[in-house]
């Protein structure tokens, strides 16, 4: 067949949605090579979301709940970058730039948009610097490894019981099953892993789950759900409902009311919102969600097939389908048959499926069903579980796999490593709230920070009491001292409203500085005008470095 | 007994000689408790250095070749920190502070020095920029991710033939035991996966070793080197012998004599030097290693001793021993007994040891060895091999999950999943040989430039003919236009001697304009500058935005 003739299908997502639309199509590249299907997603491989959370307890190895979406799909050319943008007009798809900077276009005949949705932070105060997703399998060894750092961290920490204690508390924000079934994990976990710290008291431990509703698992019947809240619960799960989360810094929770929970480690489920590059398309949409009619065609389009979280996908009862992976894999098979149709000419099916039912994993060896109507939990529930998600693992391989896993798991303790694999945060952005110290006095310095939003005060300690140097705002910066010497701060510096900064370590910094003369030279006259004293009124007989300590 | 007559021994350093130390004194500690065991490793883990090699072509787990200290050491006080300095006057050692940033002083009665050593780029042009060691389980998972990483780029690259094939090299340098089974997994690997990538063509593999001297495997008889070598040739791996590499770059591996290999992933196992903490210290040393006597106490000391890789220790009959985890093990155990021996009293025993034998894996099913003076290979010795490291590894639950990992990989294909962790490189130091282009008129824009050494040419292409531009040096930057509008490159910039720049991410870029208006006024002054054309002299007509395209 002539390549020119060929009709190319690119899918944008490898989630349940767009590889169970490719596994569909591909049934029909067997009959005919009028087709060619491309696969745009960001990482090599597809990733069973249910097991995630085991990946956080370690109960399953690292990369048993994914799978490179190659072996799934032999026939469809897979494109492992971000998308840039998506142009209806022109029919294109622009990713971004691989090892060689250069624009690379995919031209679509048909477009399936099958992005799923996000973890959206944005306008939440300090959601965006402190707050952890738990979404992809980078999250969830995110977590893991976070949490042995903190436990690693409160080992060594005798002096100080407070930090220690606050080091001890993970707190979970959302109680739907993906919130349900971290917190679940994260408790087994820490409360079996404890018993390899001599130094450390079990009862310190602290694991919070935060749910803005009255009962947790709003998916399901009410006596699941309370069957649920009482086994957590039993674990050591404190679990806070009409709870809202209003704020993070990287020391504590802030709950609306003003409550807050000192933490290190504050992982959050909520909220989510569609993929924001369907924010951007001129397309008809209902609370961020691409509207569809019936055969899963974006309403208005005649080749843009939608599916998935990202779409508002009717039901024959005249409802919308939930965003759950039941309803993305029969998704994608009829989003396959109606291209198919279209291509070659044919009738459009209409989506059709009745949910055969819900199941939610609570950790060690309980669950809660629903199951064709019937409410299961504790044991059987949790075998359901199990039996059912091992057989809806793709491929052979890893299926054995996991069950070589869950075996090791019955009788082995928990994994213990922590991998540092990302980078220092060398630039990072932070948040503090109000009565928070960005840093004492006699700290070590190490960062230099500058504040984008908000004012921080100057505060020096002496003989018992404390003296305001001076206020802080934005566009000025503190800290600067630490890239001269090797020292501890001359002062503190204290949070009296909000307070945005962007933080730089001196290792970061000094590179920046060496290389940008410009920057250099206007840190270096800052400094100067510091230590002359003209830049704040500074009481007699104080250092005027007021933020660190002298040369 | 009273906590201030306790003797306190710290132990730097989590490897085989430090680890093994701790559990032969952790053995005394049953019967006595005037002893406590301090070790500090910036890992929780300590690494079986021998299987590390089959993380790259995952043949085992990713977590079965290391094993959580804690576990292995229940008795001992770990400190998961970095080392920050040793003060040998004042019995004190330093850690890099935690969460709050405080210093952490650890005093020791007796410290042990087991740091080992360090894979050393210094002074190497372009080595510490763009060469990979292969020393920890972070720098074997970052080769893996980063091999998949370049067959996925090389998939989707139909058009560029030439940076196809670069994709496709793959670059080992030294050809020691560590040097040989990288490439030998490396080459499994990529040879066995290839299948999945249809789009590419087997024969454009090419996997190659550097070596310096004229046979492989130094620390072996010349009869098992060459054996060695035939199998590698024989599986495809093309062997460069008296070949040292001298320059790398993000494009190319730099040969002595000016061959250039054109590749993306250059892994170096040399030159290895002792720990840069070693080196601070005033103690004996010799080509950088600490001289001690046969118990292994420094010389000139009475409570520091050193062993492992960044010790000198002396054998029986006059020379010193090699730097091998069976020495260390061995090691350990003498400076427990002599430790003790110094506490409580009691005659030091000194150092002796004779080797058992040498092993080194060759990939799928063959090895060479070295045994009790046999020399053995091929199956025989890579059974003896997998059965030796097994019996060796620490934890009956690690030889477990390891035997299942190499059960399955004898029916299933090796994983293929690409584990983004790392954050992307916002902020990098590049290194650029002569020849070389940093980016090519009609490229994207995404990064700017800071030249930190050397020289570059601005050269603009004009209906065939190429126009030098300027020329630009230390303290000046290009490519500045990308931070201004997404638009392509206006010119190319070409290295004309070895360059050394700073690039920084349009999006880290943005981050710290926005915050430090020093640098944001610098930027839009020279940007002016160059607007106005006085910056350089340009041709009539030409734009004087050189490097980036026209607003």
């Amino acid at each position: 067949m002539d390549e020119q003739k060929r009709k190319r299908v690119v899918i944008l997502g490898g989630g349940f949605a767009g590889v169970y639309t490719a596994i569909h199509l591909e049934k029909a590249l067997r009959r005919r090579d009028d087709l060619e299907i491309v696969l745009v997603n960001k990482e090599n491989y597809f990733v069973f979301q249910p097991m995630l959370a085991e990946v956080v307890s370690g109960s399953i190895g690292i990369l048993d709940t994914v799978s490179p979406i190659r072996r799934m799909l032999p026939r469809t050319d897979l494109h492992v970058r971000e998308i840039e943008s998506i142009d209806i007009g022109t029919q294109t798809v622009i990713t971004t730039p691989g090892f060689i900077p250069q624009p690379n276009v995919i031209h679509y005949d048909h477009l399936v948009l099958a992005l799923g949705n996000v973890t959206d932070f944005r306008g939440l105060r300090g959601l965006p610097e402190h707050a952890i997703p738990f979404k992809n399998l980078s999250d969830a060894l995110y977590i893991r490894n976070h949490v042995i750092h903190a436990l690693e961290e409160a080992a060594i920490e005798h002096m100080n019981v407070e930090l220690r204690k606050q080091l001890l508390t993970f707190v979970v924000a959302g109680g739907g099953f993906s919130g349900v079934e971290v917190v679940a994990e994260l408790n087994d976990f820490v409360r079996q892993v404890i018993r390899n710290y001599p130094q450390l008291n079990p009862n310190d431990l602290r694991v919070v789950l935060l749910h803005a509703q009255d009962r947790i698992l709003p998916e399901l019947d009410k006596e699941l759900a309370l069957y649920a809240q009482n086994i957590l619960t039993r674990r050591g799960v404190e679990i806070l409902l009409k709870t809202r989360l209003e704020a993070a810094t990287g020391d504590e929770a802030v709950i609306a009311g003003g409550i807050r929970i000192p933490s290190k480690t504050l992982i959050s489920t909520v909220p989510s919102s569609p993929n924001p590059l369907i924010d951007g398309l001129d397309l008809p949409k209902e609370k961020g969600r691409l509207k569809v009619d019936s055969s899963l065609l974006v309403q208005g389009t005649t080749n843009v097939w939608a599916l998935g979280d990202c779409a508002l996908v009717p039901t024959v009862d005249g409802g919308t389908c939930p965003p759950t992976a039941q309803f993305a894999i029969r998704q994608g098979k009829t989003a396959a048959h109606n291209i198919l149709a279209s291509i070659q000419g044919g009738e459009h099916k209409a989506f059709q499926f009745k949910e055969l039912g819900k199941l939610g994993a609570l950790g060690h060896r309980s669950a809660v069903a629903q199951v064709f109507g019937v409410n299961v939990s504790g044991f059987i529930a949790w075998f359901l579980w199990r039996s059912i998600y091992l057989m809806k693992l793709p491929g052979w391989g890893r299926r054995m796999k996991v069950a070589a896993s869950w075996t090791f798991d019955l009788f082995l303790p928990p994994e213990l490593v922590q991998l540092k694999l990302t980078n220092s945060m060398g630039v990072a952005h932070e948040h503090f709230e109000p009565g928070q110290e960005i840093f004492h006095q006699g700290d070590l310095g190490d960062r230099i920070y500058i504040i984008a939003k908000g004012h921080a005060e100057v505060v020096h300690h002496d003989n018992g009491s404390d003296i305001l140097l001076a206020r802080l705002g934005p566009g000025e910066y503190f800290g600067e001292m630490a890239l001269l010497n090797q020292t501890t701060r001359n002062a503190t510096i204290r949070c009296q409203e909000p307070l945005d900064v962007l933080s730089i370590h001196k290792r970061e910094f000094s590179v920046l500085a060496a290389n940008l003369p410009a920057m250099r030279e206007s840190f270096e006259q800052v400094m100067k005008k510091r230590r002359q004293g003209t830049a704040v009124q500074v009481p007699h007989g104080l250092s005027t470095d007021y933020t660190d300590g002298k040369e």
